[in-house]
């Protein structure tokens, strides 16, 4: 199988249909999805779409955001999990994607919500294993940790991940989130089984004043991409590897052309 | 004793009589001082303006860039190292701030950026230690690695300084820089002796486009100060508490003004 999968969000004004219309003719396996614009078009009428185009949904982003400054709030948000586990299943995907959300509003006790998040997982991993769906943790850069996501390394993600059968939490290895770090490749390995996706884009600097959209195209930035690849192989991954950069000049840019590009710079600087 | 320092960086336009002056009228110990207006001033006289005042230099910031893309840019680059040890030296600290470095221009060894990290310190920590200096690694945020500086966590930081005598390489305990990471307080526990200061400032979002000047003032931000400062003085670190705070709205304020609110923040929130 062709390992490329371009997630939906690189190509976030691009309709559904199109972006499945053009990873089927380039004969890829893999296609990445993302719940807003999945439940704008109908997550059963997106299963079938994928399907139809002899496609499989490498991973559904994203549930998580399991911070909460009071019980209602902490609630919602586990029942909104519950919904994202039950479409990743209708979607066939055994990878939902978590991010864990940042600081509550107000706080600055990072380990009671990262504790919070145990919580989170606590309640909805046998409801996702049951379902055949892995909750994947996904770290996120350090920059995003107050507002965003307390989990900030590979390390934490699988201090937390390992509380759980790895068949129901694993994490994710988003080369853009976790490159800086000295410890990344001991992580890695540390990782094994619990690797649910390798996703790829590229560190450029400076970053733009949302720093959310600072993501660049695979080879114009910092990261060892192929490196980091092999690294995830050596633990044993061998699952499609996900383009995924939100950047608003790919976004304006026409779909077609930045499928092509981000086909081509995967070929040439991480296969 | 004491153990409130100003760094001079956190008043960058003030000259530096006034931060002297302003420091000694409060009953400083303590103060921080930048290369730049050190020499600017001249060093020996810094020297003396501050011994005159009854204060003595925290510490001096700083040298480091090691990471080069030739020989005669090391070279360079080490001279200057030397020069800025005997001027610390001169000023009388024996804490020299380093930033590693990003990585050299058109690289993505990260591997190599660091290993000439530790080729500067190596040649180095023998000079320094020779003139009562430590050459006080700091790590900075993950978000300047590419282009600033490789060291990017307290656990790398130590991993460099281990390869060297405690009383010749140590590591700058920065919350801004180290606060999102799960594993800061078993670092700073590991860093014991190492830790050469704690500097303060907070983490408040979003990130201006310069994000080399996104430190906010202590208490305005998501990071846990004075739980921090307790970890370093449980690791047997009781020297001084540095505010430094790059902040283009401080730097435009009164020096005065920005001088009492930081100390009164320090109280509130470290001390």
């Amino acid at each position: 199988m062709n390992r490329y999968s371009l997630n939906q969000a690189t190509t976030k004004y691009w309709p559904l249909e199109d972006v499945v219309a053009a990873s089927a003719k380039a004969e890829l396996d893999w296609i990445g999805l993302w719940r807003e614009p999945v439940q704008e078009y109908g997550v059963e009428r997106a299963a079938k779409l994928v399907a139809d185009a002899g496609l499989r949904v490498s991973s559904l982003c994203r549930g998580g955001f399991f911070t909460a400054t009071d019980d209602a709030e902490r609630r919602a948000k586990i029942e909104d999990n519950r919904r994202a586990i039950d479409e990743a299943a209708t979607l066939g995907t055994d990878v939902l994607v978590l991010v864990s959300g940042g600081l509550p509003a107000g706080s600055r006790d990072v380990d009671g919500a990262r504790a919070m998040v145990t919580d989170g997982l606590a309640e909805l991993a046998p409801y996702a294993g049951e379902r055949g769906v892995r909750l994947a943790v996904e770290p996120l850069h350090p920059m995003f940790c107050s507002d965003r996501c307390v989990v900030s390394s590979l390390g934490g993600a699988l201090d937390l991940a390992e509380q759980f059968p790895a068949d129901q939490v694993g994490v994710i290895v988003d080369a853009y989130h976790l490159w800086w770090d000295a410890d990344v490749y001991r992580q890695i390995a540390r990782a094994g089984d619990r690797i649910c996706s390798y996703q790829v884009s590229d560190w450029i600097v400076p970053l733009p004043a949302d720093n959310l959209l600072g993501r660049g195209m695979m080879g114009d930035g910092a990261i060892e991409l192929r490196r980091l690849r092999e690294a995830c192989d050596a633990a044993g991954y061998d699952g499609p590897v996900e383009v995924e950069i939100f950047n608003q000049q790919l976004w304006d840019a026409p779909g077609q052309e930045v499928f092509d590009l981000a086909y081509q710079r995967y070929t040439e600087h991480v296969a």
